[in-house]
């Protein structure tokens, strides 16, 4: 039976189960890819596997996110991370390298290997014909160790490109068309496929445009064919050895379908505060702006700043924007350096910031009170920019630039100006060289642990019988930025537990941390739907399990986020009936009679209100291995349970 | 009598008093210069001060100090500024513009003109020959409108310089030596004015280098003459007509003379924690860095990035070294960019920060613990870096570069190596169009005041009899850094006087702010030599007056924290016998029987020792303006007094 390309990634590295979806697999790893922010974790997890060396073919380690070094924290994290590659045997990209993503693909990106990522947005290398997965730190720590990696069989919705883009219309609007059709839950246990003659004109870059944010629709992951574009990439790159042909077998088909007609698409934006809340750029055209931003991991190509500064070429931007460009690598930054595509831009008035992640992770460029911002991120949650209540829209870098220039939302095609053309360079600057390169022979190294740098903390299984309070209930699509926020106060918390637990939900409820103080007990949470959308950061589960959450009960879950809690022992659970969401008020007491035992795939829990004294029946869609993996307390408990050779 | 050029720049702008030493004067002032960090409360005092527009020839503001916004109160304060600009007629120089000095000299620098600045490294102007002068904000913003600025008439210091520079070293050599000569007290009420045939080598940026950590001497100013090298400077800026030569007359003299053969020079390095503990590199070669940064007011130029550009051409920095680049303005950033400098750097694994004042000021680029950071900045003193206990040397790009790429201190007369060669381009890009430019006609203006955005609080005047604790006894040499620290996480602040004054003296004791708030009554603190040096914040006196201090009774005091004091209605006094210090323990309670009343030129003040009855005398240097601003509690109360017209 011929096959769709996602299947035959997920064929070629299949360590169990088969290709139904909905049912759990695992798969070899070939490649992870750390950043800063989750990868202190990860290595602390690493440590305590307490082997001598990483398994997998390739690791690689980013400094990209806390860049900000308002104190000896974040410096102090690079440090530990740089010694922790030595040791281990990672590739370590100091801080001024770039964005994990866009490194990873320019220096190890392969068709055909597999990658798993503690950065959600590690789905972008999917645009090489990678099967690459986001997944919490601790299971990327697991596939170091040679582990294979368990996730459920996605269903493949093939996306079919046809046509070409009109000017001033480039690939972000397409991965906005998507979300605008689609919504941010629309990938919930999809690979999204793109294939079809649309994708000719595509360039690896832009297709990493539309991969990274595959993300946002909760997807799995992306893959994009490895046909001539990714030929023509790896040869720029200077590794066109490294390129193996990828495509779908003929007649191959896919779980769901859906097409694009490219000449049909127009300058799209998403609203605040959704990624999904997309309308025609024209629709909220003329809303002043404080700022206009370019860079990120979801438009990191030179593209994406060479057309903007052709743009502005003899002109200036407004008065009152902050034009802020974010370089996303350190080969780009020579790169418009050397064309003097960075002199344009700083004539016209840029503001250019540090090479990496920037305020995209609200590391920095915060907007002002009630000003409008515009960004060309992946994603524009709520309070994520720094500020609370800030008025963040997405959309293209063409549409950032002509509103920078007009100082106000502005669709691209109602200014005056020929479409800049550009065409990719043959050969850009090698970037391996300036990474730390691994040890062929393991040295003797000392791991270098500032104080902030504090062990994880232990962690036991469920009670025999869970009665506590339900300390929050949330609404739907609550995002791993309102269960634990990122940004430049709170990042460089992420190496200690103890201390990043105070901003635990901080951003729903100001509250929660002195009420979980105060309880100091077991506790439930109530979701909506979608919960734990965004971001892979374990620390989302980490927190509120160390402040005692034990079982959150949501209408629907984002994967990434459901597989952290469980990692950690917390029991995920899905409304039955949606309507039983209402019957639960914040503070009311739940009871759950042995809630390892009542786990049997496809059986359903019964939970007691104790209040009412009512009855509901929830479910779950827990794998053995994860029932397994919460009766043991968590992943760390389990492994080394399984594997008390490396403990 | 021939005059030498201090004298002549004074002589031209004296409102009031005359030449001799140590008497009050009075000084017209021509421009004005404000950052962003003190910039907020001076545009809230000229608010106060009811006056619709600026009365100098020219005031410019600038943001270079709060560029990290890790939320939205710096955006708020640059939104704010850019208003009050608009409302009140100043220049308005817009975050990614540059630091505040380098661009001021580069777009307004005049020879002979008089500038008065809420920076205390305003002083860097005096490399044009200007009479520059930092001070507290509520002076400048007095000055801006319209009104004479009050200072004690300084000695002159005359430095003849011979000789020429050996390779490898370079102006901050120069400055560094004067600092081991004369300490941090060395300048205190003097203007060091340099001549002589050393100065033929030494290019404006040069001179900017020693004029802006003149400074750090503790002078009221330095000034070089207005020679060819000034012409030089300031066609390259495309203003030539603006020069005019300026040197002392024939024959002049100093009140102290001082000479430095330059060509016995070599690298020198201040060690931690204070400008003034300088060695020659040599001394400390070999300590392992973690940091080495090139970039601030006090080495600007362009050379200070290129001659290290080219250093590294070809090399790259140690493994485990942030080379940190921090450009000093736009015009800066795009030349090296264009002469390919940029790529250089960034090819040897460089990091490329936003263009300002960035770690100098302790805004992002901490070192991480225990680790040693090199860099070209003015200051180190403890805890500046934003890292507690930090070891922050001072020392040459030079220096700082060699020492990157051997990941050690190192001499650079050590590295084998030809000292590049690098000439001054004739021309750069004017920066000015990319200002926001004073309308000539004053448009009705709102200003735009976030949430954090507060009002200078009231004073009153000094009590009839101030009974109180000394709730504060420091040592010596005691800096506004540790009165009231800048950094990323207090700088934002700066436009809120209630949330700011939490941090008081945090350096010193945590405890204080709670000490004061249990106390909530009057206090005094007990300081050593040179009490308050270092910048120019005026929150270093407001914070403490906030939080109820009335006196302060130290061995020395630095001149423009001792106007702050005066400004604010705080009593600074001094021991007549240093030996007096010891009599009077933290806690112990202090007595001064109608303070304002003891108060005469000349005379001593009496102090009673409440436990052990003991009553010391202890002296003032105030100027009969100067008592009766203490009278009238501050020079706010003062001017609504004497100008009820423009209240």
């Amino acid at each position: 039976m011929p096959k769709n390309l996602a299947q035959k990634l997920i064929e070629s590295h299949l360590e169990s189960g088969d290709l139904e979806p909905g049912r759990p697999i695992e798969l070899r790893i070939d490649q992870t890819l750390t950043q800063d922010a989750t990868g202190t974790m990860v290595m602390l997890e690493f440590e305590a596997l307490g082997l001598p060396r990483v398994k997998t073919e390739l690791s690689a380690q980013y400094v990209d996110h806390n860049l900000l070094q308002t104190d000896y924290k974040n410096a102090d994290d690079h440090l530990f991370l740089s010694s922790a590659c030595r040791k281990f045997g990672l590739w370590y990209s100091r801080p001024g390298n770039g964005v994990s993503h866009p490194v990873h693909m320019s220096c190890f990106g392969i068709p055909g290997k597999t990658l798993l990522g503690s950065d959600s947005h590690t789905c972008a290398a999917g645009s090489l014909g990678m099967l690459a997965i986001g997944a919490g730190g601790l299971q990327v720590a697991l596939a170091m160790a040679g582990m294979p990696f368990s996730v459920t069989m996605p269903k493949i919705m093939g996306v079919k490109l046809e046509g070409e883009l009109p000017p001033w219309v480039s690939a972000k609007d397409i991965i906005l068309e998507m979300l605008r059709r689609h919504s941010v839950k629309g990938g919930v246990n999809k690979i999204i496929e793109y294939y079809g003659p649309g994708l000719k004109n595509l360039t690896a870059m832009d297709r990493h445009v539309i991969a990274n944010m595959g993300q946002e629709l909760g997807a799995t992951s992306t893959v994009f064919p490895a046909d001539e574009a990714v030929r023509a990439f790896l040869r720029q790159q200077q590794r066109e050895k490294d390129f193996v042909e990828l495509q779908a077998d003929d007649g191959a088909s896919y779980d769901e379908n859906e097409s694009i007609d490219l000449s049909s698409l127009e300058p799209l934006i998403a609203c605040p505060s959704s990624p999904d809340n997309v309308v025609p750029v024209s629709e909220v055209a003329g809303r002043p702006i404080y700022q206009s931003y370019i860079g990120s991991s979801a438009n990191p190509g030179l593209r994406d700043f060479v057309v903007p500064a052709r743009m502005v070429k003899g002109r200036q931007v407004d008065d009152r924007v902050s034009f802020d460009i974010n370089p996303t690598s350190r080969q780009l930054l020579e790169e418009i350096s050397r064309t003097g595509d960075l002199a344009r831009l700083l004539e016209a008035g840029a503001r250019l910031h540090q090479t990496g992640c920037g305020g995209c992770i609200g590391m920095g460029q915060a907007p002002a009170s009630g000003q409008i911002s515009l960004r060309t991120v992946p994603r524009n949650f709520p309070g994520r920019s720094g500020t609370k209540e800030d008025q963040v829209y997405l959309c293209s870098p063409e549409t950032a630039t002509v509103s920078a220039l007009r100082g106000e939302i502005t669709d691209p095609r109602d200014m005056d100006m020929d479409y800049p053309q550009f065409s990719e360079p043959d050969e850009l600057p090698d970037m391996r060289p300036l990474l730390q390169e691994p040890q062929e022979i393991p040295v003797e190294v000392e791991l270098v642990k500032g104080p902030n740098i504090q062990p994880l903390p232990d962690f036991d299984g469920l009670p025999d019988k869970l009665v506590a309070p339900v300390l929050l209930k949330t609404g739907d699509n609550v995002s791993t930025d309102e269960i634990l926020p990122a940004g430049a106060e709170i990042l460089p918390l992420r190496s200690n537990i103890p201390e990043i637990s105070r901003y635990t939900f901080c951003r729903l409820d100001e509250q929660y941390y002195d009420r979980a103080m105060e309880l100091d007990g077991d506790s439930y949470v109530v979701g909506g739907e979608n919960y734990g959308q965004g971001s892979s950061r374990e620390h989302a589960a980490i927190a509120p399990r160390y402040l005692g959450v034990r079982c959150v009960i949501a209408k629907s879950m984002a994967r990434i986020h459901r597989r952290n809690l469980i990692n950690f022992g917390v029991l995920p659970l899905l409304f039955e009936n949606a309507g039983d969401y209402d019957l639960i008020e914040q503070d009311a007491e739940l009871e759950i009679d042995d809630p390892v035992g009542q786990l049997e795939p496809g059986k359903p829990v019964e939970v007691k209100i104790t209040s009412s004294g009512e009855t509901i029946k929830v479910r779950h869609d827990l794998s053995g291995e994860e029932i397994e993996t919460l009766r043991l307390g968590g992943l760390i408990n389990k492994t080394r349970k399984e594997h008390p050779d490396i403990d």
